[in-house]
């Protein structure tokens, strides 16, 4: 049966990843979308959720990709119509707003699968599975970005629920609690907000694990020259290098893992299997972490950041 | 089967309120205490969680009133030499260290306790039942206390972990969490923090619900003249309201609850009864709105604060 599909809050991100992956998967036919501003050609296009919801009732699944300070309320509308739901990174602005969702989705009998595409980067599972088999000693989560190329104009990542440099850090996160056997938690965290800003261009996070792992992440906006987005972990077996925001896979400088990325169709085969099965998949911890960090973190004040 | 009980961080809140709650109940024999500095008259006394654990291996349970800062490494070592675990409030310095000692006591098939003592409030449990019986249109919540009363010379408190104001706060959002009928999640924030210090000193959190409730949270720790532990709400069946940090219950000005706090001894009591049925009892909800207004709130600064 093919899931009737719709897309909500149509930017970048939408027709950069969701369309081709939606395209290319048969378990779906995109039958819809609601933005205030976008469109998707070929299709029946609302300005809102609620307005498509009342007019497509064959709508079983809506994406909801619009930034994460207005995705609950289209979250709770879709779910209480009785659709699947499909939530972009972050899965909201507030822990307690997802877990409501969470609670919603079971009440109702649907699915509800918050996404975290770096999870399904190409060597995230071979990584997980050489730190299964070693004693991981210490990690260093390195991902330094150029903010004016990668979100150029993007208001909502500096508003309060943006989240700053954590809207690419998130990746890391979910990356990191994915290969990972034991949970971590913040220890200590600094936070450097602009001047100018509501929400941190960088930050250091420290963690730990109850056998004492020594894991620093460092988080920052203003890396003009080459970026990273790179996990070392000095192990058992070597130092592990997951490299390219989960692309790459060495061992002591040897590449063991190298696929082409499949980020967003992997995530929507696992969007179509959780739906035939009946069941959700909402993993907060990586919000979690970033929250923990607000609240245990020293905030510093940086230079003003002007886009 | 007497409960023999350890107490770990010997401070003004275990001899105010700990010592005479288990002194007072008969489910408890206290045989021990840890602490840096306290110490409790007629029992053996240590310098550290590890000492006591390995010279007294009849205790069935502990309480831990540290710092939050540095519960959970105590809890852990309680938790895997098989003790059941009672956290004083707030239940750890992060959100991922309780959920860790969530499942690390679910392994050991021991019962933890995240403690929240306002919920024992006597009026508590009426204004919930008031609240199920009608719609309620809005809240407000006032907690304003002099911190120089209250947490005088209290440095872990202003350290990052320790929470600032919503180290008191977080007792209105315990009771907010059990009064309402259904979930609520931060929609903004401010939090004002001094300009020499690392936790807020007031801070404003608004909230809502599915249905659109409007409920304004506001924390102030500068506050010289009357104290107030208030939250009022505008329902269908009239104006409640619950006064004195949980203790009083009006409606439209009449009491119609009030009675004599018994906090700790209720919390006590919930202990003993959580151990005999082999069950923990972990409600993470205030801890983490207070992480989500972290995440969620502008910052702003303030007067510098001295003691």
């Amino acid at each position: 049966m093919t899931i009737h599909l719709a897309i909500v809050g149509i930017g970048k991100i939408v027709r950069d990843q969701h369309l081709p992956a939606v395209a290319g998967n048969a378990d779906y036919r995109l039958v819809a979308a609601a933005s205030r501003n976008g469109r998707v050609e070929g299709i029946e296009n609302f300005g809102t959720i609620e307005a498509m919801l009342a007019a497509v009732p064959s709508i079983d699944a809506v994406s909801l990709c619009m930034p994460p300070q207005y995705r609950y309320t289209a979250a709770v509308q879709a779910l209480e119509a009785g659709k699947h739901v499909f939530l972009e990174k972050p899965p909201g602005a507030t822990l307690s707003e997802v877990e409501d969702l969470a609670a919603r989705a079971d009440a109702k009998g649907v699915s509800l699968f918050a996404s975290w595409h770096s999870r399904h980067a190409p060597a995230v599972e071979a990584a997980r599975a050489f730190l299964a088999g070693t004693r991981v000693r210490s990690m260093r989560v390195s991902w330094k970005e150029d903010v004016r190329q990668w979100h150029p104009g993007q208001d909502w990542i500096w508003q309060p629920g943006g989240l700053g440099v954590f809207d690419p850090g998130i990746n890391a996160l979910s990356i990191v609690t994915r290969i990972l056997a034991q949970p971590v938690f913040a220890t200590e965290a600094t936070l450097e907000f602009p001047e100018n800003r509501d929400a941190p261009i960088a930050a250091t996070i420290r963690f730990s694990d109850a056998d004492g792992l020594d894991l620093l992440a460092e988080f920052d906006w203003r890396q003009t020259g080459p970026q990273s987005w790179d996990i070392e972990a000095e192990t058992g077996a070597g130092t592990m290098r997951l490299s390219g925001g989960g692309a790459t896979l060495s061992v002591d400088g040897m590449t063991v893992h190298a696929e082409p990325e499949q980020e967003y169709p992997s995530l929507y085969r696992h969007f179509a299997a959780l739906v035939r099965a009946g069941r959700s998949d909402v993993d907060l911890a990586p919000l979690r972490h970033v929250a923990d960090a607000f609240m245990l973190g020293r905030r510093e004040m940086v230079e003003a950041f002007h886009d």
